[in-house]
């Protein structure tokens, strides 16, 4: 026999077990500490971080059972002592940064990237659950018309946001974007919103008619010479701004030659090994390599209003909802490609634990 | 018998033949074109580029027979039709750039950086020549104060000045320059006069008893945990700007190491092949790699200015100084790192050729 779990005293998540495993589990709710709120979760987005914990490529970082997640939406249950300016029931997402304030970079004003981050969802527990208590200070507030199904898409959507605002698309510039997952294609829709003009290159023939959908040009990088095809489309300048999203080495060698003098290429994607890089075309050009990582609160603000405002095609991003006792089947197709992007329904029917 | 030539009606020149040779030569001397002046060459200094044509590394790009050479001092020698605003006798150096003025690039204003650029002493005759034509356009003054042996100091010094600016190294920052030859040198001692703290990594202990002469800190990259130590000198935040002036596979993957959250990594050298570079960190750090390629006219006259207040130690940095059939002998003692910078006496005694 199944049931739900009493939804105060109770919580039911999605934990990491180690060793490739994950499981849904039930356990005793906490109350929020001081300083912090505890969410009622509405919707989690699984990502491709998510999934390397899941395969265990994380397991040098994270700890044990580790209920993960951090793309998520809901509403404030409960407030924890001294917590000021939320109210029970406010609609809410969360920035997953936990930075310690002290380091060199949080003095120098990079507390997002902090050198000592603690990422909620991977380095401490995350949203794949039923009750969540975060610090106050990660909570973000909703726009009165975006709806929780769409907001659990404001954490992806700030990464572009932050994407394109580190590469200072500006209007009427060309953009290259290497690699049409969800966060490429997040970008390739902030930019052109901005007043960019993008191509979006993407060796996968699905995910290219997926992108078409979106009305963004596209390009099948095995097929075509980018270099030769950006040179024509920009009137043998070159791209304005490169987004390096793939995470392939082919697309790192690729991106320098892409970029006009005193272009910029943003390196977003996370390259596991040392690429090689053509610096000589870095110097020739005096290209700007930048990285870019995560979100700053403007961001988190700006993604909401965006989704908010539809610029963000959510409906066409998103491939399916699916309940907890579904994201084991979720990660199957995101692996095979058979997903752009799979929600949770955290909150929803069809979460029942065996009791 | 040997004889000086005539000095108005024929010039004496080194120039490159192809396959590794080199040969001193007479010619007629041609007037000036309408736009050019001539210029009586006093001093050229030889640098590693020189070297590269001379090796025949450059052949694929240059026309033979060259003359070489793009670091000097003269003096104007006589006018071409239509050229204004200088006098016979005007004490010059020239910044060897000649840009087509309508390609993308320098409509958007990055002329130095051309993209169809002409380097003169590489795409066309040089200053390693008793009288040289060049557009007048080229020509930059030097300040009263400033010795014409000095003087042929001011284009490796424009150099350093452009990459100190594009890093935007400022008062008290922390630099680390990987590779201590002139490049290396001045760019320390320009980013020392700023008001940064600097050190500069050189494996050869020749070169490191060179600079250290000059005052400047150094480590060997091959003797020292080279981020161990930029750690601790840095209390615990990494270097705000590395110059890569080495062009050694192994200082591109460290630098990466070196520089704090958000800092600057400037790519100096040329890189003949691409380069493994660790785009986890500059994703992780969100660092910045900038190409810096020759300089701007603003750079040469701040070159001029920093050289006649001897802030960049010229009297260190030359270690000899030749006749124009010299040149042979002091290409090998820089190839074999007997000499940090050697400059040719053009004008004076020793130039000799058979007649
Ligand atoms: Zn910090
Ligand atoms: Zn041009």
């Amino acid at each position: 026999m199944t049931t739900l779990p009493d939804a105060t005293t109770s919580v039911v998540g999605v934990a990491y077990l180690g060793d490739a495993r994950i499981d849904v589990r039930e356990a005793a709710a906490e109350p929020p500490a001081a300083g912090q709120v505890r969410i009622r979760v509405a919707y989690v987005g699984l990502c491709g971080t998510d999934l390397h914990i899941v395969h265990g490529a994380m397991d040098a970082r994270v700890s044990t059972p580790l209920v993960f997640g951090h793309e998520m939406s809901g509403t404030i249950e409960s407030l924890g002592e001294g917590v000021d300016g939320w109210l029970v029931g406010d609609r809410v997402t969360v920035m997953p940064l936990d930075w310690d304030g002290t380091c060199p970079a949080c003095v120098a004003g990079h507390q997002h990237i902090c050198q000592n981050l603690d990422f909620i969802g991977i380095d401490s527990p995350g949203a794949l659950q039923t009750l969540w208590n975060v610090p106050a200070s990660t909570v973000v507030a909703l726009p009165p018309d975006l709806a929780l199904e769409v907001a659990a898409l404001v954490e992806p959507t700030a990464v572009a946001v932050h994407d394109v605002r580190r590469g200072e698309v500006a209007p009427g510039d060309r953009v290259v974007v290497l690699g049409g997952g969800p966060i490429g294609v997040l970008i390739a829709s902030v930019a052109r919103h901005i007043g960019a003009q993008v191509v979006i290159a993407e060796p996968d023939a699905r995910r290219r008619a997926q992108i078409d959908e979106l009305g963004h040009l596209t390009i099948d990088p095995r097929a075509t010479d980018q270099a030769a095809w950006v040179t024509k489309w920009t009137a043998g300048a070159g791209a304005d701004v490169v987004f390096e999203v793939s995470g392939a080495p082919s697309a790192v060698a690729a991106s320098t030659g892409l970029a006009k003098v005193r272009g910029t290429v943003v390196v977003v994607a996370i390259h596991g090994a040392p690429r090689e890089v053509d610096l000589k075309q870095v110097f020739w050009r005096e290209l700007r390599l930048l990285g870019a990582r995560v979100y700053e609160r403007t961001d988190f603000e700006a993604a909401a209003e965006l989704l908010a405002a539809g610029v963000v095609p959510s409906e066409l991003l998103v491939t399916a909802i699916v309940p907890l006792t579904g994201v084991r089947a979720a990660f199957d197709d995101l692996e095979q490609g058979r997903a752009m992007k799979i929600l949770v329904d955290v909150a929803g029917a069809g979460n029942e634990v065996a009791v």
